[in-house]
C-alpha cells in the first residue's frame, strides 16, 4: 500500500473511525482494533449513505435499527456514535473506554449507552437479537400501516463476523428469518477470514453464502469491502430492493486493515497493536492527525447526521400527525404502546380460583391466564420452540405469524430454543412496547440460557414460559425433568423467577411478568405438567411479595412448611394432618426468591418469624440455597439427583413427595 | 393402502419393530410412536446389512456406533436390540417401557442399556455426539492402524429428525463434521415434513440438504424411506463409498406410517395411537399378530445377528492377536486404553508450586498442567471454541487434529462451544479411554450446558477448562463476567466442579479430574484471568477432599475465612492482618463442594467445627449456596450483581475484594 498524503473525504471518514478504535484500544491497553479497521467501510457506507436515525433522538421510532452482532468490535459503533452526533458518545467518552463508568463499556450495552440498540458480544446473539427487531417491525407495520399512511417503515442491519456465524444461535436464528422473509432485515457479513484462533482455514470452511441461500435469504458479496465502497453501496440498495426475503451480504475484508505487519492475522483481533505498530499504520494509511483528533472535514460530513436525522424524523412526525387525525383509534393503540402505558384495568382479565374449582396443571392455568391477557394486551406476542401444544402458548383469537401475515401473534419459533431467547429479546428491545413471551420444557432453559441471562442483563421485558417444571413430568426420564434448573435460573442477577402453585397464582405470576414487562425486567415462570388443587389460601397479593402464608395457625406457629409450586398443595394437606395432630402449622407459599428479597425487613418477619426455627422446605428440586430459609434448624426435602423415566406420580412417591413423608419430617423436625 | 396379506421377510422385520413401538406405547400409555413407524424401515435397513455389532458384546471395541438423535423415537431402538438378541432388552423389557427401574426408559440412555450409546432426547445432542465418536475413531485410526493391520476401523450411524436439524448445536457440529471431512460419519435424516407444533411448512421450510451441501458433507437423498428398502440400501452403500466427506442421507417418510387416520400428521409424533387406531392400523399393515408378539420368521432372520455379530468379533479378534504379535508397543498402549488403565504414576508428572515461585494465572497453570499431562497421557485430546490463546489449552507437542492428521490431539471446535460440548461427550462415550477437554470462557458455559448436563448424567469422562472465572477479569464487561456460573454449575448433579487457587491447587484439581474422567465422571475447572499467589499451604490431597485449611491458627480459631480460587489469596492476606491483630483465624480453601460433601462427617467436622460460627466466606459469584456452609451466624462476601466493564483490579476493589474490606467484615462477625 501507498503512503496517501492526500485523502478523499470519504477515506478521511474511514480512517476517522479506524484510528478512533486504533487509539482507544491503546489507551485502554485492551480491546479489539481488528473488526472496526476491517469494517469501518461498510460501516461508514452505511451509516452514511442508508441507515436513517436521529442521533438527538437515539429513541425515535421509525429510526433503522443498527446492531453490532460482533460486539467485541464495539470501538466501531462508538466512533460512529461520536461521529454522526449523538450526545451519548464524547471524544472524552471514547477517551475512557472500558473503564470504571465509561459510557463505552467493552462490549455494546443497551443500557449504559443510547444509540445502541442491544446488548452483544456473547456472539450470535445480535443477529438473533436483529431477527426480532425485523419481526417486531413487520408485527407493527402489518398492524397499523395504512393504505394511504406508512407509519412503520424501518429496516435492521447487522454486522457479524465469522464468530457469530460459527454460532448455532445465529443458524437458529436466521433459518426462522429466511422462513418467515424477513425482507427489511439486512446481515452484512464481516468476511475476514480471521478468528481468534488465527486463519478461520482451521475449523470453518462452510460455505456461508450457500447455507444462507439454503436458508432462503437473498445473499451477495462485495469481493473488496477494504476500498470498494461503491460496491458496499450498490449492495446494500440492491439488498434493500428485495423486499420478501432478508439478505445476507458477504463483504471480504481484512482484518486490522492497514496495520502492516498485524493486518490479516489473528494478532489484530482482540490485543492492542502497540505504539511502533499504530506509528507504522498511521504511515501507512497516511495518517497525519494525533490520537483522537478527527479531521474538521470528516467530522462535518458526518455530522450531516444530525439535520439529516432532524428532518428524517420531522418528516415521521408529520406523517404521524396525519395518522392522528385519519385512525384516531389506531393511532391511540399506537401511541399507548410507544408511551409504555398499560391499557387500564388490564390486570382485572386474570382469573381466580376457588378450591372447588377444577383441578389443573399450572400449564393449563397460564394457557388461560395467557388468552385472557390476550384479549387486553395487544402487545402480547410470542409463542413456542414447537412444543405450542404441550407449553399450551396458542393465543386462539390470532393466527400464525407468517410471511403475508405479520399481524398475527402466534410465533412458531421451531425447534430453536436459543434462537427463540435472543429472538424475544430482540423484539422486548426494538422499544415499542410489545411483550413478547417465549415457551418450551423448563429443561431446555439449557438450551437458550445465553440469552435468558442478556434478557435480564439488558433489561429485555421478556416473558419466559417454562413448563413441565419438575420431576413429576414422569417418563420423559432424566434429560427432560428438570432438578437443578430452578435453581440455577433464580441465580441469574435482575430475572425474576416465579413457580405459581395454582390457578390464582398463575395469574399473580403473569400479573408480575406483565408489570415487569412494561418496565423493561425479564420474567420466567415455571409451570407444571400435572393438576394441582386450588388452594384456598392462594392470592394475586401474595405472590407479588414473593412469599407469604396460605394457611396459618391459631398463634404462632410450632413449624413453617415453606412450598412452591405444585409442592405448596402437598404442603397443605401435611399441615392439615399435623394440624390434626396437634401441631401448630404455617404453610408459606414462595413463588419467587427475589420478590420475597424485596420486600422490607418487617415483611420478611412477618412471613418468616425468626423465632420460628423449625421449618421444612419442600421442592422438587435442588436443596441448594434453600439453607437461607429453612435456616440453621430447618429441614429441605429436595430432589439432589437426576429423575428416571417412570410415571411422575410414582417419581414423587419414591423421592418422598408424599403427604406421610412430609408429615414424618416435620415431625422429626420438631423432635 | 391395500392390505397385505402376505407379507415378505422384509415387510415382517419392519412391521415387528413398528408394532412393538405401537403396542410398547399403548401398553405405557405414554410415549412416541410416529417416528419407529416412519423409520423402521431405514432402521430395519441399516441394522439388517450394515450395522456391524455384535448382540452378546455390546461393547466390542470394533463395533460400528449407532445413534439415535431423535431420541424420542427410542422404542425404534429398543425394538431393534431386542430383535437382534441383545440381552439389554427382553420382551419383557419392552413391556415395562417408560416405567419404574425399567431397561426401557423413555429416551435412550446409555447408563441404563447396554447397547445405547449414548444419551439422547434433547435434540440435536445425538448427531453432534455422533461427529465425536467419529473423531474418535479417525483419531485412533490414525494412531494405532498399520499398513498391514488395520485395527480401528467402524463407522458411525445416527438417525436424525428435523428437530435435530433445526437446533444449533447440530449445526455447529455438523459444520465441523464437514470441515474435518469425517468420511466414516453417516447421517440418516428422517425427513417426515412432521414437528410438534404440526407441518414443518409453519417454521421450517429451509434446504437442509442445500445446507449439509455448503458444509461440505456428501448429500443423498431417497424420495420413498416407507418401502423403498432397495433405495436406502443402495444411498447407505455410496455413503460408506465416499470416505472423505461425512454424508447426510436425506430418507423421506411418512410419520406414523400405517396409521390410516394419523400417519403424516403430529397427532403420531408424541401420543399413543389409541386403540381403534391401533386396530385399523394392524388392519391396514396386514398385521394379524398380538401385542407384543413377534413373527417368528423376522426373528429368526434378526436374530442372525448374533452369529454374524460373532463372526465380526472372532475376526477383529484374529486382526488384533495378529497385531500384538507384531506390534507391540502399540498394542499394549491398545490395551490399556481400552481396558481403562491409566499409566503407573502418570500424577508424578503434575507440578507443585511454592511461595517464592512466580505469580501465574491459573490459567497459565491450567497449561502447564495440560502439558504435562499430555506427555503422560496420551488419551488426553481436545482443544477449545476458538480461545485457545485465551483458554490457553494447546498441548504443544501435538499438532492440529485436521483431515489428514487425524492423529494429531489439539482440536480447533471453532466458535462452537454447544457442539464442542456434545462432540466431548460423544469422545468420552466412544469407550476407548480418551480423555477429551473442552475449553471456553466460563460465563459461555452457558451456551453449552445442555451438553455440560448430559455429561454429568450420561457418565462422559470429559474435563470442561474454563477461564475468565469472575469479574476480575475485567474490561470485556458484564456479557463476558461470570457472577452466577461457578454456582449455577455446582447445582447440576454428578459434575464436579472445582475453582483451584493457586498453581498447587490446579495439579490438584486435574488429578481429581482425571480420576474422575477414568471413572466416567465429568469434572469442570474454573481458571483465573489474574495472576494468583502460590500458597504455602496448598495441597494435591486437599484438593481432593475438597476443602481444607491453608492456614490454621494456633488452637481454636475465632474465625474460618473460606475461599475459593483467586479469592483464597485474599484471605490468606487478610488473616495475616487478623491475625496480627490478635485474632485466631483459620482459612479454608474450598475448590469444590461436591468433593466435600463426599468426606466422612468427621473430616468435614475437622476442617469446618461447628463450634466455630464466625465464619467468612469471600467467593466473586453470588452468596446463592454459601449459607450452608457460612452457617447462620456467618457472612458471605460475594457478587450478587451483574459485573462491569473496568480494569479488573478496578472492579475486585469497588465490589469490596480487599484486604481491608474482609478485614472489616471479619471483625463485624467477631463483634
Amino acid at each position: 500500500m501507498a503512503v496517501a498524503t492526500t485523502q478523499t473525504l470519504q477515506e478521511l471518514c474511514v480512517n476517522s473511525i479506524r484510528f478512533l478504535a486504533v487509539d482507544a484500544v491503546e489507551k485502554a491497553k485492551s480491546g479489539h482494533p481488528g473488526l472496526p479497521m476491517g469494517a469501518a467501510p461498510m460501516a461508514f457506507v452505511l451509516w452514511d449513505q442508508f441507515l436513517r436515525f436521529n442521533p438527538k433522538n437515539p429513541k425515535w421510532f421509525n429510526r433503522d435499527r443498527f446492531v453490532l452482532s460482533a460486539g467485541h468490535g464495539c470501538m466501531l459503533q462508538y466512533a460512529l456514535l461520536y461521529l454522526t452526533g449523538y450526545d451519548s458518545v464524547s471524544i472524552d467518552d471514547i477517551k475512557q473506554f472500558r473503564q470504571w463508568e465509561s459510557k463505552t463499556p467493552g462490549h455494546p450495552e443497551n443500557f449504559e449507552t443510547p444509540g445502541v440498540e442491544v446488548t452483544t458480544g456473547p456472539l450470535g446473539q445480535g443477529i438473533a437479537n436483529a431477527v426480532g427487531l425485523a419481526i417486531a417491525e413487520a408485527h407493527l407495520a402489518a398492524k397499523f400501516n395504512q393504505p394511504d399512511l406508512t407509519l412503520v417503515d424501518h429496516y435492521t442491519y447487522v454486522i457479524l463476523g465469522d464468530g457469530c456465524n460459527m454460532e448455532g444461535v445465529s443458524g437458529e436464528a436466521c433459518s426462522l428469518a429466511g422462513h418467515l422473509g424477513l425482507g427489511k432485515l439486512i446481515a452484512l457479513y464481516d468476511d475476514n477470514h480471521i478468528s481468534i484462533d488465527g486463519s478461520t482455514d482451521i475449523a470453518f470452511t462452510e460455505d456461508v453464502s450457500k447455507r444462507f441461500e439454503a436458508y432462503g435469504w437473498h445473499v451477495l458479496h462485495v469481493e473488496n469491502g477494504n476500498t470498494d465502497l461503491d460496491a458496499i453501496a450498490k449492495a446494500i440498495a440492491e439488498a434493500k430492493a428485495v423486499t420478501d426475503k432478508p439478505t445476507m451480504i458477504k463483504v471480504t475484508t481484512t482484518i486490522g486493515y492497514g496495520s502492516p505487519n498485524k493486518q490479516g492475522t489473528a494478532d489484530a483481533h482482540g490485543s492492542v497493536l502497540g505504539p511502533d505498530e499504530i506509528k507504522l499504520t498511521r504511515d501507512n494509511l497516511g495518517w497525519e492527525y494525533e490520537p483522537f483528533v478527527v479531521p474538521d472535514d470528516a467530522l462535518a460530513h458526518l455530522r450531516q447526521a444530525v439535520d439529516r436525522g432532524a428532518s428524517l424524523e420531522a418528516e415521521w412526525n408529520e406523517t404521524w400527525a396525519q395518522y392522528k387525525t385519519k385512525y384516531t383509534e389506531k393511532a391511540a393503540e399506537f401511541d399507548r404502546l410507544l408511551s409504555g402505558k398499560l391499557p387500564d384495568g388490564w390486570d382485572k382479565a386474570l382469573p381466580t380460583y376457588k378450591p372447588e374449582d377444577k383441578q389443573l396443571a399450572t400449564r393449563k392455568h397460564s394457557e388461560i391466564s395467557l388468552n385472557a391477557l390476550a384479549k387486553v394486551l395487544p402487545e402480547l406476542i410470542g409463542g413456542s420452540a414447537d412444543l405450542t401444544h404441550s407449553n399450551l402458548t396458542e393465543l386462539k383469537g390470532s393466527g400464525n405469524f407468517q410471511k403475508g401475515h405479520y399481524e398475527n401473534r402466534n410465533v412458531h419459533f421451531g425447534v430453536r430454543e436459543h434462537g427463540m431467547g435472543a429472538i424475544c429479546n430482540g423484539m422486548a428491545l426494538h422499544g415499542s412496547g410489545l411483550i413478547p413471551y417465549g415457551a418450551t420444557f423448563l429443561i431446555f432453559t439449557d438450551y437458550m440460557r445465553g440469552a435468558i441471562r442478556l434478557s435480564a442483563l439488558s433489561q429485555a421485558g421478556v416473558i419466559w414460559v417454562m413448563t413441565h417444571d419438575s420431576v413429576a413430568l414422569g417418563e420423559d426420564g432424566p434429560t427432560h425433568q428438570p432438578v437443578e434448573t430452578i435453581a440455577s435460573l433464580r441465580a441469574i442477577p435482575d430475572l425474576t423467577v416465579l413457580r405459581p402453585a395454582d390457578g390464582t397464582e398463575t395469574s399473580g405470576a403473569y400479573k408480575v411478568a406483565v408489570l415487569n414487562a412494561n418496565q423493561n425486567r425479564a420474567t420466567l415462570i415455571a409451570f407444571s405438567r400435572q393438576a394441582v388443587p386450588n388452594l384456598a389460601g392462594s392470592s394475586i397479593e401474595g405472590v407479588a411479595k414473593g412469599a407469604y402464608a396460605v394457611i396459618d395457625s391459631d398463634g404462632a406457629p410450632d413449624l413453617i412448611l415453606i412450598g412452591t409450586g405444585s409442592e405448596v398443595g402437598l404442603c397443605v394437606k401435611a399441615a392439615e394432618q399435623l394440624t390434626s395432630e396437634g401441631t401448630k402449622v404455617r404453610v408459606v407459599s414462595m413463588p419467587s426468591w427475589e420478590l420475597f428479597e424485596a420486600q422490607d425487613a418487617a415483611y420478611k418477619e412477618s412471613v418468616l418469624p425468626k423465632a420460628v426455627t423449625k421449618r421444612l422446605v419442600v421442592e422438587a428440586g435442588i436443596t441448594m440455597g434453600w439453607q437461607k430459609y429453612a435456616g440453621a434448624e430447618g429441614d429441605i426435602l429436595g430432589v439432589d439427583r437426576f429423575g428416571v423415566s417412570a410415571p411422575g406420580g410414582k417419581i414423587m412417591e419414591k423421592f418422598g413427595f408424599t403427604v406421610e413423608n412430609v408429615v414424618a419430617r416435620a415431625n422429626a423436625l420438631l423432635g
